[in-house]
């Protein structure tokens, strides 16, 4: 309808290759990159229809038919351990009349069994039986339509397209030598809580990829960051030189004990130019420097896998376009973001432990879950505040600091993403 | 917006002719029929707003001044009994400057009074006062707008169109016969139960057209249905063969029941092919064989009209588009189907018995409404899947069973409206 | 989609220009100017995008650093008081990344400090620091938006244009004259309250220009209103003669009260044909003549700036497009309305009194306040009514009364103010 002169301060009908075209490098997107209705169905196409999305961790289905369902977008997936401990996906839909097949968040089920009219599928996807059908009805054209799912190291990925993207082989060997020694696949989920944010899942994403709002906003994840944490080596003040001192022995240590264990510390940034962008890097941790607890000491007293030391700091492994992570010597810490519309974003965190370690003996699960809990929730707040505040037609996108050249490399992975499938 | 090479997966954006064009006979629509609000509005005008729509029975508006307001889409009407005991439909906004007039689900009026301006209009419509207008305001043209209404056997329709479908008359004066010994001018309420299933009003029809999901769904429902109802008669398993034998007396003594008596018995069937389609066929019960009860026994003492015997079945009668209702002899429990939204719909049941009925004495309330209202629970969650389901990108159409032909029925008889207003 | 043929009956989908070129003087507008997104963001752009909007008063911000934030749409402006006493406005928004800033409805400030990144702007609007940005950050580049703001005689308006209409000046003169005495920023304020009407804003605005819902609608509002209140001389029943004889009086009282001191009394009534079109009018009130009491006595004992009598009647001015406001000699009370959406409209009330009136000696909140929150809950209801009955599909526009001439002004502002922006 509209059709009147435009108003020079108000949201102009853009297409979305024009948004594209316009976009400014070093400056955060336009407003309707994260409020227009339209934009977020192309994100769900380009993004989250194409890539490979981290949704599960092994953790969670240890045994035959057990399950969780996700969901992406509008998209609800079933992933589920088959009876030849295979992990499969499928989508959570009905063949015959579409009726949504689990309606648990996750369980354990020896078939797949439609609550409409009892269809029955194996956990491997097959139709077993549709009952009163005329005699040439094919049960085999009926199976459960599958989705592509894979592990890396313990961290399941699934992709919605039918052709994955072919470049996360060569990121998965690459990550497996840092996660190797944590061996995911011998823990067991701690605690999970999903926390729906207010925001576009783009200002979740951005929010996450830098630290320029950490010292004011997270009080208790900064306890075992260095002072100097974003500090330009050469703008460091000299009341935290003996910080930095401590800074530069603590790295040193940890690069002995990873290259005296064989463990890559390397930092591999990846993050832009490829489909399957990845970021992984080991670094210190100050206080007691062995976990992501408020005073830094180990959460956990079973460290993971065969590890012989708490003291590695943490791993952080980011994949674009929805996952992030810690990796300590006791537990894990991983995230994922879900878009759930324009506005709203699940973010799931999972802490996993070793599979034999006990709560109460080997772990307190207030102390393990606290500096996470808090800090989900300021992010929480913020990412409320960011997406209130580019809703609002005022609103101009503005300049990144130098410290937040991770979000400039995630919006321009993004901007990549959305170039490949719009037309210009 | 858009404009991007499409996802072979997502929902392609279509029009609605060639959604209709692409319909496949004995599948399940695609998912726009279900979820897209342009074909929602679609179904309002093509639907309910050309066709003879089922909204109240007599019963409810017994006196002269009594009034119930229905819901049709965005559509408030007012069914009245005017003084000279006239059923009339109005549109329910004031001729002044709009302000919706009659505000409860039911009640009794004098004048229909507006509560912005004291507007008064007559029960037949006419303006009687509006104050403080020039000399030459006439009060002729502001009248309420009427809306065409009739009562087939005490069921009151509407139509909403200027023009209705003509082919109504002859339907109704065919049930005349099957409803006329039930005597539903006759009748009071004993009970009125809404409900609000999230689900497209279409789903909430096919739910209605099968009883493929009985067995397994509507435990009470199928008390008194003969164990092989829905089984082909050369399927029947040796175990049943007794059952069968007692399906096969049953029916022969309600044959010999309703033609002693000059009752019509006969299946007709014309669910398609024409715009006031429908169904209507008496069935023996299995049980006591009385009633839509848990042990098929009447609920009530007093039969309806002049019945001289309970034993008379289930007279069930199907309108398109929105009604379902079965008439025994001893109550009738009548439904609307009334969307309100693209996934929301209004179920409304009606327990009707005799006029002179006592509850306490004759009839018991929580007896004579008990399998139904277990029925429509059940139904809502049902009808809720798989809303849930086709909502999902993961969606395909799938096959009909054999017993899900009056489905298809459905099906086929909506697309028959939709095609006669869609340009091709 | 759609493209079918047109069911006379729908809603057709129009163009604004041609709903523009449809509209018949004297009947309300067509329904999709109070139900149709599109034409809600119309408003937003041509209406309060392009004028002077009343929103807060100078009472509500009386010290340096006290603000405000009101949303206007679905932009939130900051109004607040600088260090130099200055009234300043600017958008709600961070240069940075865009978040929202001051996030209660009023407050008092040194600096205002983004909750993000803590980027830090002064009340005059300049950003005073950004930390860890690059040697050749301008940060001159950055301060917050602002808006254009100005008070006429303590009432204070913004406009969100580049260019706001430039005649506001000389409205502003005209009314100062009657405004003066009684020096509104010499007051404080005693309550306000917010009330979200389920309406239209133009339903809001329309219900407040005419009183011929006032009889049946608000028993207590009319208290103080003669009783030959909208009628026209010659139809005034003879039993209501000494009534009229009453209001007679009391206007030749009032007439000499204002013309003693000097204060204009004659009606102005612009309310179309300019930008900033206004309404002005002392009128003398029934009962003890003084106030909007239920009794029509002061409400608080210290009357407003220097004036020597309470018995001057009620000042009404209304401003087009969102003020309506009445000025007693001992208090005033002031209304903006805020479209929400479409359907929802903020209505904000102000009672103001002498900044030395003190509660429970000079004034009880409960009886200055009693009568138009009453007016306001009865306004609420009617407003609702309306919009549920213009939503209606059944929906004509009908004919204005008489004495609703004000309602028909307005309107015919509002097409005035879209047929600036939108092309023909």
């Amino acid at each position: 309808m509209t059709i009147f002169a435009p108003n020079p301060d108000a949201t102009a009908t853009s297409t979305l290759s024009s948004l594209i075209r316009r976009r400014r490098p070093g400056f955060s997107l336009e407003a309707e990159f994260y409020t227009d209705p339209t934009v977020f169905a192309a994100d769900l196409d380009a993004v989250f229809g194409r890539h490979w999305i981290f949704v599960a961790t092994e953790a969670e289905i240890a045994e035959e038919g057990d399950y969780v369902t996700v969901t992406v977008g509008k998209a609800s997936v079933i992933i589920i351990r088959d009876d030849d401990f295979e992990i499969r996906a499928f989508r959570n839909v009905c063949r015959h009349r579409g009726a949504r097949l689990l309606n648990e968040e996750r369980g354990s089920v020896g078939n797949i069994v439609c609550g409409y009219h009892q269809w029955t599928y194996s956990p491997d996807g097959s139709l077993l039986h549709a009952k009163d059908q005329p005699a040439d009805f094919d049960k085999s054209c009926f199976g459960l339509r599958s989705v592509s799912v894979r592990s890396e190291g313990g961290l399941i990925f699934i992709c919605l397209a039918a052709e994955p993207p072919n470049d996360f082989d060569e990121v998965s060997a690459r990550i497996e030598a840092y996660l190797g020694p944590h061996q995911l696949t011998n823990t067991k989920v701690a605690a999970q809580i999903d926390l729906v944010e207010h925001a576009n899942w783009k200002l979740v994403m951005e929010n996450n990829r830098e630290c320029y709002h950490c010292e004011a906003g997270h009080p208790e994840l900064t306890c075992t960051f260095f002072p100097t944490y974003g500090h330009a080596v050469e703008d460091i003040p000299t009341r935290l030189l003996p910080a930095h001192a401590r800074y530069l022995q603590a790295e040193h240590d940890l690069e002995t004990a990873c290259s005296d264990r064989g463990y890559p510390y390397e930092l591999i940034h990846e993050l832009t130019g490829r489909p399957s962008a990845f970021r992984i890097q080991r670094e210190a941790l100050d206080g007691a420097g062995e976990s992501y607890t408020i005073d830094g000491t180990a959460a956990s007293q079973k460290l993971l896998g065969d590890l012989d030391t708490p003291r590695l700091g943490r791993l952080s492994l980011h994949h674009q376009p929805n996952m992030w992570s810690h990796f300590l010597a006791d537990h894990a810490v991983v995230f994922s973001a879900l878009p759930l519309d324009v506005d709203r974003t699940l973010v799931r965190t999972t802490w996993l432990v070793h599979s034999d370690a006990v709560e109460g003996e080997d772990y307190d699960l207030d102390n393990l879950t606290a500096v996470w809990k808090m800090t989900n929730a300021q992010d929480a707040g913020l990412c409320a505040l960011a997406q209130t505040g580019v809703s609002d037609p005022g609103y101009l996108p503005g300049p990144y600091a130098p410290s937040e050249s991770d979000v400039d490399d995630f919006v321009t992975w993004y901007i990549e993403r959305l170039s490949e499938v719009v037309e210009p």
